[in-house]
């Protein structure tokens, strides 16, 4: 296993420390659908992502769900390994939306080391710190979700106008469109890019699902 | 300065780490109002709160603002440094809502030393984990905010009934009548405190802001 490659910072750890971890790492295949983590499976570990796409989901009383970030190969999540952290006080579910082959750190192995290893304890920090950005992200969507409406509602009129589904636009026509920032523009493009709704490449914009962008319109 | 009664890690440091951290700590006095951080001030460093209170907002384009969480004494805060972790890619603002003394670290200093010590590194994935938490139930209640106009809504009803402005309540109390678990009550009648809409004692629940509890109500 290719365990250097998911985790470069093993490279930072002692001989030993780097032993104790690699032999630790197991191999999992998780068919698609399978929810491998749910704050009552214990403590799954650190996954890291081989191939395949895992979706991280809260859940309300009611049972209504939603997406707070997707991970993509050579991701890793660290929820999963929450009960390493005494001050994560809730539950995520993560969910294998495709077929996925994963590298599995135990969590207690990870903790320990990160006892020992600043490097380790650094890199942990990075993994929160980018789901923190995730987050961030999803409360001012949530807030101030005007920006996802109008972007749907100008792709939607973009694509009657052209009458075609795939759009010759770049991110910096849209966000000149919308009167925005491009970088803001890329990022709601790339997330209607991971919910399935567009397939993003040079230049263009195509339409994957049209129902579900018009869904966008019609959120609350 | 206690510097250790705030940052009780640093008995976990060499002599020489705790040296350099406790000569580069220094003490502020902030005014009520006063906006110490807001992403285009540099990077302020670690603030721990001797005594006051500090509000971290994130703000809309439009100028809207949310309050995130609240930092209390003893509280440190971990954004203000932010620049110290390349993954956080958010702005949150930071406003001393009371007079505020402060103990500042500069994030310089806390950076290299967690480059060193594995006990800072861990420490302060802690306090982030914490902040996490608190954004965490932030989206909670944004996405299905039924139980705080729920909550409002009770204890609106509970004041008519009862003709007073302090009700004799326990948190099972209200839960019960809610069908909710007693934890998640608690956590929003600390939130209702901490906005000065009610004052929470052993057994009653005083409400101070019949105006803001009514506008929970009317929030989309």
């Amino acid at each position: 296993m290719d365990v250097e490659t998911y985790f470069p910072v093993i490279r930072k750890l002692t001989k030993e420390q780097r032993a104790l971890l690699l032999e630790s790492v197991t191999e999992k295949q998780i068919p698609k659908g399978t929810v491998i983590y749910d704050g009552t499976t214990g403590c799954t570990g650190l996954l890291a992502v081989r191939s395949g796409l895992l979706r991280a989901y809260i859940l309300s009383e009611e049972g209504r769900e939603i997406t707070i970030y997707r991970l993509f190969e050579r991701d890793i999540c660290l929820f999963s390994a929450s009960c390493m952290l005494q001050s994560i006080q809730f539950d995520v579910n993560i969910e294998a939306e495709q077929d996925t082959r994963l590298l599995v750190v135990p969590a207690g192995v990870w903790q320990s080391l990160c006892q020992e290893s600043a490097a380790l304890a650094n890199f942990t920090n990075e993994l929160m710190a980018d789901r923190f950005t995730n987050v961030m992200w999803l409360i001012e969507q949530i807030l101030w979700k005007s920006l996802d409406k109008r972007v749907a509602e100008f792709l939607l009129e973009e694509m009657t106008v052209e009458d075609s589904e795939v759009l010759k636009l770049t991110h910096e026509m849209v966000a000149a469109h919308l009167g925005t920032a491009r970088e803001v523009v890329t990022r709601m493009l790339r997330y209607f890019q991971n919910e399935g709704i567009v397939k993003l490449s040079r230049g263009t914009i195509e339409i994957l699902d049209v129902a579900k962008l018009e869904a966008v319109l019609e959120e609350k």
